[in-house]
């Protein structure tokens, strides 16, 4: 069954507190090898069937208007797998 | 700067409500091109320099111990961007 992934990030310019909270955990325990983490959202929609284009416009309405928020949030990228 | 993606799911055999909700709300909205929709996490880790091998072994242990919760969710993937 096709999985159509769907990445949705923090916007660049909007503090991410939970993933500033990561990176003062990783700084605690001794880890120092990153310099910054951010924290979004995968979702894995499941489709039957092919994937055509009716589908992947309807993808990217659904991942505009559902499933980020825009003011907040980007699409940072759509893909499908298998 | 390189970014590293680690990409964190429920694990296959959990439900999962959040991914639940969606699905019944796309429903709702009249959209029924999805069979189901999961929901997981995306980290983005940024790194100075080179992301040589130490690092990524870095990344991989910080990714299973810290980054999710082996008895709910599975690291599915790492992967350098940029």
């Amino acid at each position: 069954m096709p999985t159509i992934v769907v990445d949705v990030m923090p916007k660049a310019e909007l503090l991410d507190p939970q993933g500033k909270a990561v990176t003062g955990a990783l700084a605690r325990l001794g880890i120092d090898a990153f310099d910054g983490v951010r924290i979004g959202k995968r979702f894995e929609l499941t489709v039957e069937g092919e994937v055509g284009d009716d589908l992947l416009a309807t993808v990217r309405k659904v991942a505009d208007e559902v499933l980020s928020n825009s003011v907040i949030e980007d699409v940072v990228g759509i893909e499908v797998v298998e």
